[in-house]
Formats: structure tokens, C-alpha cells, sequence
């Protein structure tokens, strides 16, 4: 499984204060670590530890069971060599056979083990998936981008329903979000000049680990390969020993920390070469994810396509404050595309190069992370996967949300509502509460600076997905800006009346360093003032005791001597009118593609048709996200009855109501096939000139309806504003022979 | 003024079949032709006839009135050397000053008259777009995009209100085209393999042309500079000949039909340099507007970003066509980025490197282009700018819309449908229907395939800004991607009884040509096989009576020697099932970022404030485009107010209005002020627990209303199922002092 979201594999250190702090092992904004890859490969795609420790003692006795076959045959023919009697001999044989059909069993049994889950699970989930594709394919919910010139890899385009079920979700997303929570939404463009993201670490770390074909130029991921090497081994080659097993277990679990030379020698060590030509490969290398491009006509403003929409929000952070009235907590958003230039895209529509993406950025005081509707969402309970329980090989459970906040398995309140929110947004939409999960990402695959993360996975034919990542980032994407910009990203508490605050204070005394350093005045002056408040006080009893200290000033490269007439250290009591502080976000961010394919999933089902010959597909979309919301069908070809569909189809576009009608003279049967197969939840048939039948998709009831007031029931029943069932309630059945034949 | 398509200049020629038919005149799609900037620029930015005549006559009396101040000022100072008598000298000199007084009088005339419209009308539309844009930068409406890093010329975001007034402005856009007309939305990636932008012309051609400073190496657009001279000269330098005035127009008007090779001489001829360091500049070159890039790692696989989305459209038709039940007409259409790498962008907000198109391609069939629903918009009335009023220099006029249509002005009644479709669109966001026209494209500006095509030109500070492009297109973007990817995109009419047609029948005899070309007969073959009808039955009969002739193959590049033996050429009568053809396709496209920069404008005005001591700015956008519908005050800061607007404003978010609550304590007249300046419709004031007032915010009428009606209230008239006008009447009148101040 590969998800949503790519990597950074090594720990990425790149210090901002070069005198005082160094920081180390900083991970890119929404881009998961690849450790966490690894993890989730080690907790969910790995055997639990019976079926290892099965597997394991099955190797050994497959092996143990494969010498006695031998020396047995060694028996044989030695027996056979020796003109030993024939009932001797038969005696031997017979014993080889019973040995060989033993080591068949375990063989059989190893191999069952081995495919475990992916055995026949595996069969049933790709048969499935290839059932949902083929109807979403031919119905046109996506088609592959450029077709007619033979498509590129990773790149689709939404047909007609799809389009409708997007621009649904899309805009429920709003609804949910944005308009609830008085979010500020902003439309930033997708080009973007290096130097912003340069300050978001993108262009120097945004990569994945490449290989090439020596003699082709064929370009793959070398982490894939490697992959594909050990699980080949692993599932078709039985006779590999227990602990070459385990050791390509510990490289499948391993593989996303493996640097570019780590990944080398494997590559190397087990002789693996281009999968199409055999031919050697190259050492690994970066490639960077962006697409590359370049800004005005002189080819001297390189630019790319952005990876996330996120920074967009950042670089505005001072207008969107001032906008909000000065006041946190404040929540911006936006909705657009996002570009990542896969090495070889697999999987279909999980894994694009071009994919929209719904962003969160919400800016709080990182010393009051509570939030005033924690309330409405802290007495719901679904799957959550805390790290510990990942950790100790349990698996997810039902939690309820305020008790997890309070026992300080979600980190803060306002990271609860979101993940709260999320939960409601996702199966109002129709995913299935059984096939999502909440996944606390593990301390080592969470970047330093994050408080806490949870990703929103949901449980599809190619495994659990990630699908929305909540995460708490600290203060760290403004404050990069802020650096790189040099313009100050920060928010302010006004105190009601003034406060004394104790102040470190570090006064260089400039004379006394320019008589000692001269020229190097301004970087000692400078590596003075960004000590730490320990570093300082450090400093300060060291003076007063010693009277001089040496000093390293990584800006000249070297120590230094400093003494005591050089630098006034203390702490002064001040007043102060407010508390300027850089503040913290939280971030849920929505990989729109990723929700829809895995709602066509949850959505898909088939049942046998009324003469029992064939079974029809059905997507179970509610009328929220449904692309169409209602099919209009005369019976018969009749010009009545089109009258009378043209007068509904005309109130339902009054009504804002997407709908379709299908005056073909095809069976209402076939007709009825047609519009399940494409998720309408209600047809209306026109067979008098007074009423209309209603028919719904999944019970496929039928109630009779005035004509007049056929588009109202449709509007509120879409609208959410009653249920079928009240609906079903309420009208007269109908029962007659134009169902579903 | 430039506007939002680019242009070709030259006329393209690319054969398509090289023997028979050589194609010239070509044009790309949606991208109107250069010259139509220069047509634009002799009709309108040009002075009617009366004024370039009086212009002419004033340069011309000017030059006459400076000669005749040089003669007397020489009889002056004859008179004076000559030591005439003082009163003589002094009459001379009264005769000098009044010769001055009236050089300077035809000096202010031919001031006036050469600024025309522009001399102080151009500087209050400057000062009403200044106030305009501020008030618009100031509330966010839009930013100049990565701010704090200095920003990238020509691209924007759009802060929250202009974020919500787009998101409105395209739900409409869906739901009076897409929903209303059935059409078949689809979405497709703007990362685009060569081949597709090759096929559609635009690699080779979509360039402007691009002069260097030769030392800095900064770009300018050759066209741009020529211009800007040329205006300068006219407007600034009063001494120039009529002779040269007219010179210098022609160049204006001829502007964008000048050859590179032209451009050069004219830079060279006029002396142009950078302006901004006065250096040489290079002979102009054609710059490719299309931002590039590279699909995947290997580098062998260019890619753009998409220049327009109508070909994701094109490139779809045999899915969509299949989709539709295989019937014409039907439309589709696609909402989605473009970018386009400006030279050096400039109009602000009007000329963008990335911006949101809004395209319909509706296909039919070319033998018949009647529209359905054409006779609900066949009453329309309004301002239309034909082809011929364009060209005998009178202006737009009102015509009705059906008369436009069967006089012949409009091409076809779906053409004219979608022209009718586009003013009520435009007019319902609020654009003024005085400030809109439909001019159609002349002769020379349309490529040479379409059938006819108009602009909906909106006016604004800059001009008439074209901002939606409806055309008639014909059989060509279908027919350039079916030659390209050899995938016929085509459609069938099926006749209901078989018919007899005559058919042209071109049969090489192989054995014939092989033995007389060997090698060469396959490109013989095809050359004869590609014979037009015309061509073949010329052949036909050279053949007959001369028995043979003389044939140019073009992919050998010689002629050769066709034999009577060597083709069959005939007319058979054939059986036909079915008609195929490549269908027409009708191409309303819009800009949308032009269209709510111009809704701005429009939506802008200034009134006093009550006090009369500031002017306060207004858009008066209409609910449907307001950025959000409703502002909530409680009229003093006081709980049981705060309590009754946080109750209304959840009525008004489960009714999906978006609103704000306003609960700082600043004066009521501020808070109104603050919401008018956003272009929000409807303010309630929560004054009591009972009942609360509602302001319109252009009236400024109040009505009460009871707390629990309230949001149903807003929510009826935002909807737009009542007026303003129809509440006014229904509610009681709200007169005492919490109004605006």
C-alpha cells in the first residue's frame, strides 16, 4: 500500500539560529515521513506475530522435511545401487513418497501462510475492485486523461457523473467547513516561485529515491523494486530459509528509512535489475517530486507547480489576521489543485500526478488550544487507533472522542473537534463508520515540531488509505516564512491592564568588541544576541567567576575570548502591554480523489435482476453527493406522458435539482438499470397524466405522487429536510406491474 | 487595451493532406486573431471621422500659426534693427502676441482633441479604478499573490470576499448552463502531453513577439513598446506634422498584423529603446506564452500547463457522444485553471498568468443548427455591434435578438441562443446591461473555418474588455485532433430508410503503378487515393482524352507520370445506412476572473456618510454574487442581544446563508459601514428579544421582523423567490434612531 501523501525519508536538519539552537531531524508540511510508511507497513501489512512465529516454524520444518526427502532418495538409490531386496527397496520408496507428500502439505500450508490475508482475500478484493472500475470506467465517472493519444501515466479526467459527485463533494466540504465555521477561504494560484518554496523546505527535500535503466534511461522508484523483490521472494519462493525470510521482512519493514546508498546495496546485494530488460541499474538517486517550471520570458525565475495548497495560506497570514479583527483563533481554507510529479504512478486514482486537494489552516494561541464547539463533537465514538495500542500489535477500537481528549490521547481539544468534524464530514458522505479509522501517527514518524497527528484512513480494496491527515504543526510553517521573508508572522495578546515580565537582557558593549575583533565586530555582536536565555546565563556566571569565556561564533567558524567588560548579561523587570507570539496551526488537509474513489467503493454493490439471469451494479450515493438526483421516465413513448415529464423536469430545474429524462422506448426495467448503475437515488415514472410513481433506488418502493407534487417531495428528500421512510410514511404505495421488469 | 485572449498574428499555413487541399489562414482555437486587437483599436480607441478631421485641420493650422509667429517675430527684430519707430515696433510686437495667444488657443484645442474622451475623462475613470482597487486590496477581495516575498507580476489570489463572490459567481454559472442545459460536465488535468497541444496548434503558434534589452537582457513585448511610443508621441508631442499624426496611427491600427521582420524596422526607424536603461534593443523573436514543463523523471516527456480547457473536451467527444446515446446536439463543459506566461503582464487584475476559464463546447450537427429552447431568448433586446456597423464607424445599437438571427446578422439560432444565454447570465451577476455588448468578430479577425463570432464586451476603467468569446468553430478542433491521433471523432445520423447516393470512387491499380514507380507506388497510391472530387475528375478526363498526365506527389516532391491504366476513376451509386460527419461545435467561452474584475466596477459606488464628512464606498452586489448574505449586529454589547443573533445565526447557517456576527462595540453606522464596503445585501440589528430590524443595504429601508422569521426572511429574498420590494410591503416599517449612524 502507498499512500496519499509522499515522503521525506531522512531527517532533514537545517539550523536557523546558527549559534544557538541547532535543529534537527525538521520534516516537511503535509507530507507524511516516510518512516511512517514503514510503520504502518510494520503494524498492519505484517502477519501478527502468530501467524509469523506459524510461518517461521513451517520454514523450518518445510527445510528439516526436504533433507529427509533427500536422504531418503540417498536411501533409495543406495538401496537400488546395493541390489538390496525388492521389498526393501519398495519399503524405502514408500517411505520417500510419505515424505514427499508431507513436505507437499507443508509446502501448501506455508504457502497459505505466506499470502495470509492477500490469500483468497486478495482474489475476492481485486475481482471486486475490477467490478467498481469497470462501471465507473464505462459510465464515464473518470476516464484516462488524453485517451485518444494513448493517456499519460497518473493522469485522469472526471466524465460527467464524476464531475457532479466532485463538485458534491466539493461542495459539501464548504458547507461543512467553511460556512459552519466562518472559516476565510482563499484561492491562491497554482504557480509559485521558487524562493516560498524554498522557505517550505520543498525544493530541497520533496523527493523520492530514483533508479534508472543503464542502457534504456527507463527510470523507476528503486524503494518499489526492492519492495517487489522481497515480497515476490517472500510469496513464490518456498524454499528460502527462516532467517532469509526474516531478513527480507526486516527490509520490507525498514525500506522508507533506507538512505540512497543503504538502498544501493540492497539493490545490489540481491542482484536485482530493470524489471522490463533485465539490464543493470543505476545507483539510487533524489528526484524531485515538483513539477518544474519557469516564470516570465527570461527563464530566470524558475517556478513550480505547487505540491499542496497549504503555503498559500501562510504567505497571507498577516492580511487573513488582520482580516479576522487582530483575533485567534481564526480558520483559513482552501480548495484547489495540487501537482506531484510521480516517478511511476501505480494504483490507479489513489496515486496521480495531479489531484485536488482541501486545506485547513487553523491559527491558534499555542497556549489555549481549546476550542468553543469541542462540545458538539466530544460525545461521538468510532474507530481510533492510538499509538500505543499500534504499538503494542492490537488493533483500532471504538473510542468515544471527549475521552480520548481528556485522557490526553488526542493531544488538545481543538484537534479533537477537528478530528470530530472530519468523522461527520466523511460518513455524511456515505463512508462506511466500519471502514474508517483514525490513526495516531507514531513519535518517530511525526516531524519534531508537531504536537500530534491523526490521519483519517479508510479501508478500501487496496487497503487502509489515508485519506485526510489532522495535524497539530506548532508554530513551524510561519515561522519559516517569517524567516525566509523577513517579514514577522505573529499574533498579539493585549493585556487588559499592563504586566511585569522578568527579561533576559544581553547588551554587547560594541567598543571593547571592535577594539578585540575589528572586522569580526558584527558576527560576534550578533552570535551574542541569538544566545538562548540558558546559554546566556551560562555565560553570565562564567564571567562573573572566570572573567572570560571562550565563545564559538559559527559565523567566523571559531572560538572566541570573551570578557567581562564585553557583554553586560541580566535580567530586567519590564512592563509589558502584550504577548506577541508566533502562533500554532492545526491542519486538516483532504485528499478530495482519495474520499471519492474509496466512496464509489463503499457506495458499490450488485444484486440479481428481476428475471434472475444477471446482476446489476448499484451505487448506493445519499442524494447529497449522487451526481444526478433524479431520473424522469414516461413509461411508454407517449407525447402525454412527455408533456408531463417535461413539466417536472422543468419544476426540478427550477428547483436546482440535477436530473435527467430518459425517453428512450428501452424497457423500464432496463431503464431503471441504467440510472442505479449510475447512483440515482429516485426515478420518477410518468404513467397517467394525474400522478407519478416515485421509485427509490435501494428498496426500490414505489409511492404515487400528484404531478404537481412530484419536484417538492424529490427537493425535500434530497434537500435532507425528511427521509424516504417519512416519505414512504405518507403516500400511497404503489404496487403495480411497472416496477422494476 | 489589450484584452484576455491571446492572439496569432500571422496567418498560419499547415497543410493537413499535402496532395489536394493546402489549408491556409488558419487560425487557433479561442484565441482571437491579432489583427481583431487592431480592428478593435481603428474603430474604437480611434477618434470618430469628425474628430480625426478636426485633429488634422488643428496640426494644421497649428503649423501654420507657428510659421506665422516666426515671420513676425523676424519682422520684429527687422523693425527693431532697423531702428523703426516705437510705434511701429509695438504694433508689430501686439500682432507677435496675438499671433501667440492664438497659437496657444489651437495648442489647448488639438490638446483636447487628440486626448479626445481620454483627457479628463481618462483621469476620473483613473481615479474611480484607484478607489475601486483599494477598497478592494484594502477588504481582501483579492492580493497580490506571495505578498510578503515581493510578489510575481500577474498573478493574484483572491482574499475570502473574492474567494466567496467567484465560488457564487461559478455556482451560478452551473446552474444556468450546465444544470439548465443538461450538459455534461467533465474535469480534466491541467498538466498536458505535447502531442495534444501540438495537435491543437498551440505549440507552434501560441507566441507573442519578445524584444531584449541587449545589455540587461530584460524582456519586453515588441508590440507593447511600439505602442506606448506611438500614444506618447500623439498624445504628448503637439509639434509633430498631420502627416506624421496619420503615419503613427496607421501603425497603431496595423499594430498587430506587423510581421516580426516589421515590428524590427519600425523599432529601428523610431529610434526605441529599453525603457527602463535607454539601451539597444534585440530584433523581436516569438515567445511561446505556454508555461512547460516535463511529465515524469526521464526528461523525454514535455509537457504544458493547459492554455485553455477546451481540449480536455475535444479529446473526449467519442466518450461523451457515446455517453450521450450517441446524439447530437449536446453540449459539454468544463470549469478549471489556465495559465498563460505573459511577457510582461500589466491591467492588473484584466491580464493574468493564471486564471479560471469557464468553457462550453456544444456539438451539432453542421446541417443543422436550430436550438430547441431558441425561442426563449428570441425577445431579448439589447446592445449588439454588428460586423457592418463596425466597419462604416457607427456604434452598438439595441437589437432584438430574433431579428438579428433571421435578418442573418447572428449566424444560426443556436449561435444567437448562446448570445441570448450569456447577456441574461451576465446581467443577473449585475453587470450593467448599458455597459454590455455583443460585437461581432469582422471578416479578416475570425479564422477562417469558423462561421461567425461575437464578444461580449463589457466597459470598465480600462475600456471594453472582451470577457466571454462565443463562436462558431466549426468542424475543426474535432477534425485536428482526429488527423492526430487517428481516432475519427465523429457522429452518424441514421436514416430511417437506406439512400441512394453518388459516390466518387478512386481505385489505383497496384500492379500497374508498382511496376512503373517500384519503391515510390505506396506514396503514389496515397497521393491519388487523397485526389479531392475535383482534382479526380479533372484527372478523369485528362486521362480520357489525352490518355495520360502529369501528378505531383508531394511526399516524393516531383511530378510523375499517372497512365490510363494505372487508376479507375468513377461515380458509383451507392446504398448509404447512415450520414457520418464530423460535427460542428458552438464555443461560448468565458473569462471568469474578467468578469467579476468588470462586476466590481459595476457594484462600486460612493455615498456621504450621515454625517456628511467622509464618502463611503458600496458594492451593490445582488444576493446571488454578495460575498455573504447577511450581517448579524446586536445593537449594544449586551448578553441577551449576543444570545438572540448567536440563535439567528444558526437558523441562518442550517439554511446555508453565510453571514457574520459583528459583536465588537463599535457604532452601529461603523458596523453598516464596514458591511456595505463588502457588498453585503441584508443586515440584522438585534435591538430587542422579540423582534429585530432588517436593512437593505442600498435603500437603507429597515423593517421588523420577529426573531424566529428573521433568517427565512433573508433566506426568501436571497434565493431571490421575493423581492426586496415585496418584504418593504409586507413588514412593519423600522424608523426610529438605530439606523445608520
Amino acid at each position: 500500500m502507498r499512500i496519499f501523501f509522499s515522503f521525506i525519508s531522512s531527517s532533514v536538519s537545517f539550523g536557523r539560529n546558527c549559534c544557538s539552537s541547532r535543529l534537527t531531524s525538521r520534516h516537511l508540511h503535509t507530507l507524511s515521513t516516510k518512516s511512517q510508511r514503514s510503520k504502518l507497513a510494520t503494524v498492519f501489512n505484517w502477519q501478527s506475530p502468530p501467524m509469523a512465529a506459524a510461518e517461521d516454524s513451517l520454514r523450518k520444518a518445510l527445510a528439516e522435511k526436504q533433507s529427509a526427502v533427500e536422504a531418503q532418495g540417498n536411501a533409495v538409490r543406495a538401496l537400488k545401487a546395493a541390489k538390496a531386496a525388492k521389498s526393501e527397496i519398495d519399503a524405502a520408496i514408500e517411505a520417500l513418497n510419505s515424505l514427499k507428500l508431507e513436505k507437499s502439505t507443508i509446502e501448501k500450508q506455508l504457502q497459505a501462510a505466506v499470502s495470509g490475508a492477500d490469500g483468497d482475500g486478495a482474489l475476492s478484493r481485486e475481482a471486486f475492485r475490477q467490478a467498481v472500475v469497470n462501471t465507473l470506467e464505462r459510465r464515464l465517472f473518470y476516464i484516462p486523461s488524453f485517451k485518444i493519444y494513448r493517456g499519460v501515466a497518473g493522469l485522469y479526467d472526471y466524465g460527467p457523473p464524476g464531475c457532479a459527485v466532485k463538485s458534491n463533494v466539493l461542495g459539501f466540504w464548504r458547507q461543512h467547513f467553511v460556512l459552519e465555521e466562518n472559516m476565510l477561504e482563499v484561492d491562491c494560484p497554482c504557480v509559485t516561485p521558487e524562493v516560498v518554496l524554498k522557505a517550505s523546505g520543498h525544493v530541497d527535500k520533496f523527493t523520492d529515491l530514483m533508479v534508472k535503466d543503464e542502457k534504456t534511461g527507463t527510470c523507476y522508484r528503486a524503494d518499489h523494486l526492492l519492495k517487489d523483490f522481497c515480497n515476490e521472494k517472500l510469496q513464490k519462493d518456498l524454499s528460502i530459509s527462516a532467517d532469509k525470510a526474516a531478513e527480507l521482512k526486516h527490509v520490507l519493514a525498514t525500506l522508507d528509512d533506507l538512505s540512497a546508498e543503504e538502498l544501493g546495496a540492497k539493490i545490489k546485494e540481491y542482484g536485482i535489475t530493470a524489471p522490463d530488460t533485465k539490464n543493470p541499474l543505476s545507483d539510487p538517486y533524489p528526484f524531485n517530486l515538483m513539477f518544474q517550471t519557469s516564470i516570465g520570458p527570461s527563464g530566470l525565475s524558475p517556478g513550480y507547480m505547487r505540491p499542496e495548497t497549504a503555503q498559500g495560506i501562510f504567505v497571507n497570514f498577516k492580511d487573513l489576521y488582520y482580516y479576522n479583527g487582530n483575533k485567534l483563533p481564526f480558520a483559513a481554507a482552501q480548495i484547489g489543485q495540487a501537482f506531484r510529479n510521480e516517478i511511476s504512478p501505480r494504483q490507479g486514482l489513489l496515486r496521480v500526478r495531479e489531484f485536488t486537494l482541501a486545506e485547513i489552516e487553523h491559527f491558534v494561541d499555542p497556549e489555549d488550544k481549546s476550542h468553543p464547539k469541542y462540545s458538539e463533537v466530544a460525545n461521538l465514538e468510532f474507530l481510533m487507533f492510538p499509538r500505543d495500542e499500534q504499538m503494542s500489535g492490537q488493533s483500532a477500537k471504538r473510542i468515544c472522542l471527549g475521552d480520548a481528549v481528556s485522557k490526553g490521547i488526542v493531544n488538545n481539544e481543538t484537534l479533537g473537534y477537528f478530528i470530530g468534524r472530519v468523522y461527520l464530514f466523511l460518513t455524511r458522505l456515505g463512508i462506511d463508520k466500519e471502514r474508517l479509522r483514525f490513526r495516531q501517527h507514531l513519535a518517530n514518524e511525526m516531524a519534531h515540531y508537531a504536537a500530534d497527528c491523526w490521519d483519517a484512513e479508510i479501508e478500501c480494496s487496496y487497503g487502509w488509505i489515508e485519506c485526510v491527515g489532522i495535524a497539530d504543526r506548532s508554530a513551524y510553517d510561519l515561522r519559516a516564512h517569517s524567516d525566509k521573508s523577513g517579514v514577522p508572522l505573529v499574533a498579539a495578546e493585549k493585556f487588559s491592564e499592563p504586566r511585569e515580565v522578568e527579561k533576559l537582557v544581553i547588551a554587547p558593549v560594541k567598543k571593547e568588541l571592535g577594539l578585540a575583533f575589528k572586522g569580526n565586530q558584527k558576527n560576534v555582536v550578533e552570535a551574542l544576541e541569538a544566545m538562548n536565555e540558558k546559554e546566556a546565563l551560562e555565560m553570565k556566571a562564567a564571567l562573573e567567576s572566570k572573567g572570560e569565556v571562550e565563545f564559538f561564533v559559527c559565523t567566523l567558524d571559531k572560538n572566541v575570548v570573551i570578557k567581562k567588560n564585553m557583554v553586560s548579561i541580566s535580567k530586567e523587570k519590564k512592563k509589558e502591554h502584550q504577548r506577541v507570539f508566533t502562533p500554532s496551526v492545526i491542519e486538516p488537509s483532504f485528499g478530495i480523489g482519495r474520499i471519492i474513489y474509496c466512496l464509489f467503493e463503499h457506495s458499490f454493490y450488485t444484486r440479481p435482476s428481476k428475471a434472475g439471469d444477471e446482476q446489476l451494479n448499484v451505487f448506493r450515493f445519499p442524494p447529497l453527493v449522487a451526481p444526478i438526483k433524479c431520473t424522469v421516465f414516461p413509461l411508454v413513448q407517449n407525447q402525454q406522458y412527455e408533456d408531463i415529464a417535461k413539466v417536472i423536469s422543468k419544476s426540478l430545474t427550477a428547483a436546482g435539482i440535477s436530473h435527467k429524462i430518459d425517453i428512450t422506448g428501452t424497457s423500464i426495467g432496463k431503464r431503471y438499470a441504467r440510472t442505479d448503475e449510475l447512483g440515482v437515488p429516485f426515478a420518477i415514472t410518468v404513467d397517467s397524466t394525474k400522478d407519478v410513481t416515485i421509485r427509490e433506488r435501494d428498496s426500490k418502493l414505489q409511492i404515487r405522487v400528484d404531478v404537481e407534487e412530484a419536484a417538492s417531495v424529490i427537493k425535500s428528500v434530497t434537500d435532507g429536510r425528511r427521509t424516504w421512510e417519512d416519505v414512504w410514511a405518507n403516500f400511497p404505495h404503489h404496487t403495480s406491474g411497472s416496477s422494476d421488469d
